[in-house]
């Protein structure tokens, strides 16, 4: 029996996460007034020493004993060999996959919760807010938040609330209140539900309503988490991408193709960033972030200064946008209809140092179909998008005739994302060109701001 | 950092199951004629590889390669030490729990649901048909047939297929067709809803509905499958208990208390019978198999000879049994919901190794809760009945000061059967004692079947 699951030892867990800002340089957030924010300005939003990390140029971050503990249930995860997979494909290319869906809420996102979680509690935080698209970030915070005894709060995009009833009672299960946005206990939310009473919602949108209610908290204890998106978030992550370095040199293997799927960008950086700073130093190595083709924020929009949320609470942020008052079509893959893609990400694909990829909603249940027949697990309509990917880097790899290695990150289980499924089962999902008119007046949008540099970091 | 998890390699993976049958003396099934039955007499029923299995009197039956590729997918599982679980309970013991919540359908059950698909595989069946209480089985048993080859069919007792639509979904992932029970597809489909339109259905009718299709198949290339009950079912299990063995071999522990919840019996029977093996050899150890209040097989029905269908196709099995026509109120550990009880187990209960446990419906949640805020894993409703049997005995450790050893088997995550968190959380359930008229009717309708003897093994 050939090896297929590559385990790491608890003491094998990395004790240090990868910062990228030592790596390369970025632009910077600016304030209302065009320029450069101040930490000081965040102290409201987010608790001190997770700005302190937002912001260092450290390469290298202890990780606390106490964020240890809790990782601790699940990792370090498994890096698995995807033989069958392979022999469906007839590819010569060897696929291996970081499973992230063994943590309680099945998907990477606990990496950064309870960091996230743990830094508020040490500063003395009682309550948490946030936003979900999909359910997996704020079922995330909701685990999280249980380890440590903190209040949370989740509002989330309505479509999703209506499609997941599973998505909340699960955070209840853990402690959590959960609400659709946008919501009427907001200013945020009932400005858009004024104009728009059956609007879907948007991350964006919730995001202005999680913000909203944390900076409005007049006792000072509330704070707002973030599960995607700014560099603290993806720094948490790249242990998923440290893990997978150690166990692919436990067999001897290198990756020259890295994918994930890319909503705000947080799994893919995690998987990726760690190989990233291999390529910055000279690895020939292609690296795949992966994006539906209906929001196609990496592949065609501008790279240009945007607010991270609707209702432009959050400081302008150098990014790949559609335009922050985009609200996406209501695909299924909810953790990836986001108007905007984390900064070090979009500074990375300015760069050329990434190759963003965008594939159609019927193409990614293709792949997730065909995986869960091969491989077993049924993966989140997000994860999808990455298999879609892999599999036309299999494809291409069969008609090469190249024994290339490729490392995905397998981000979430789809347990209980199946009404997608059910869909896509049916003959209901068809795919949705994203309109070049919309693109467009994007970018009319973003007219009104600052423009980035483009920069190179070397 | 304490060590939480303790992992074997691919290659501890057990390369044979335990058969208990070679330790025990058994009352033999008894056909329509009230003689025993022979091998040939199930050969409708069963591809005979599994039924020679069925009948083995082997302590070690090797697993076959075919099988191992497969379970590795996922196996080994972790043993996990809960010790965030102890230090709510303000506990000495030490509780361990087997986490078989990795497979790809999120419990035990594929552990012979993909033995089974091999078996019937390498016999030249080409479909397998079964019955489904909560839906873990049928999903196991539709990931194993796709990854075999095999066509599926299930019935799905029909208040769980209303109860968890998200179920059917998932098997249809695999390529499996689900059904609710009773259907008009079948004559003791038909039978029961001409009696009863309105019933919630059993596991009793979904097995004599799955057992008609496959032996009124013309093409003979059909079989039946079950999830529990029979022998060869708890063999296949046996690897759960043989890996935690391997496991707390590792950390030079033993336990003293083993648990697991039991419906037909195979994930308590899969952990405990290796122990059983030991405590038959002289050591002194408790062992709990756990069931509802509600449905209270072992711990308040006859021991006697009785049908495992409601419609009487299958052979008289020596069992507690509340009788074959009983259909248990609509709780919602589904896979709990069944009249009878592994004639193994069974045989083990009445001869006093086993000490079966009761506890009735709002005490199991409120475990499972403690669980989800401690150990982070939402569990099964059926699991949350050993969690509350495992509560009891820590809070026993507790009153008398000792520092016994704890293992129960986390038999799978709860995360498709939210429904019924959300009635807990909502305060829509409640208790229910099963009435003592109803135990003296299960024993009216018991008299006409020959009695079983009581048997000392030893």
């Amino acid at each position: 029996m050939e090896t297929k699951k590559i385990f790491l030892t608890e003491d094998e867990i990395p004790r240090q996460w990868y910062n990228i800002n030592a790596d390369i340089k970025m632009n910077p957030p600016l304030g209302p007034d065009g320029k450069p924010v101040s930490p000081d300005m965040l102290a409201p939003v987010f608790p001190m020493n997770l700005i302190e990390q937002e912001v260092s140029a450290e390469r290298w971050i202890d990780i606390p004993e106490g964020v240890l503990e809790v990782l601790n249930i699940w990792r370090p995860s498994p890096l698995v060999r995807a033989y069958a997979l392979e022999k469906a494909l007839g590819t010569p290319a060897r696929i291996y996959y970081k499973w992230e869906g063994v943590s309680p809420p099945g998907s990477h996102k606990p990496n950064t919760a309870v960091a996230q979680a743990y830094y508020n509690k040490e500063f003395g935080i009682k309550r948490l807010t946030t936003e979900t698209g999909a359910g997996q970030w704020g079922s995330a915070l909701a685990f999280a938040c249980s380890q440590y005894g903190l209040e949370c709060k989740v509002f989330m995009v309505r479509i999703s609330f209506d499609q997941k009833p599973y998505r909340k009672t699960m955070m209840a299960t853990w402690g959590a209140n959960c609400i659709a946005s946008p919501s009427s206990e907001t200013k945020a939310g009932r400005d858009i539900l004024e104009k728009m009473p059956d609007t879907p919602g948007s991350l964006g949108i919730a995001i202005s309503e999680a913000i909203e209610a944390a900076v409005t908290d007049e006792t000072g204890q509330t704070r707002y988490s973030l599960g995607s998106v700014l560099n603290h978030v993806l720094m948490h992550q790249t242990i998923i991408g440290l893990e997978a370095k150690k166990q692919m040199e436990k067999i001897s293997e290198y990756p020259v193709v890295i994918i994930g799927c890319a909503g705000g960008g947080s799994n893919f950086a995690g998987l990726a960033f760690p190989f990233v700073y291999d390529k910055i130093n000279g690895k020939d190595i292609a690296i795949h972030p992966v994006e539906p083709a209906a929001c196609p924020t990496m592949t065609r929009a501008l790279f240009a200064y945007d607010h991270g949320d609707t209702a432009g609470m959050t400081p302008l942020l150098p990014m790949h946008s559609l335009g922050h008052t985009f609200i996406p079509p209501p695909l299924h893959a909810g953790g990836l209809r986001y108007h905007g893609m984390a900064p070090q990400v979009s500074q990375l694909i300015d760069e050329g140092v990434l190759e963003p990829k965008a594939f159609p909603q019927m193409a990614t249940y293709e792949a997730g179909m065909l995986v869960a027949r091969t491989e077993g697990f049924i993966s989140a309509p997000e994860t999808n998008h990455a298999l879609a990917c892999v599999v036309d880097e299999a494809k291409k790899a069969k008609e090469e005739g190249k024994e290339k290695v490729i490392l995905f990150n397998f981000s979430g289980h789809g347990l209980i994302d199946l009404g997608a499924y059910e869909q896509f089962l049916a003959g209901q999902l068809s795919d949705y060109e994203y309109p070049a008119q919309e693109i467009e007046e994007a970018e009319k949008i973003l007219e009104q701001y600052p423009k980035p540099e483009h920069i190179k970091s070397r």
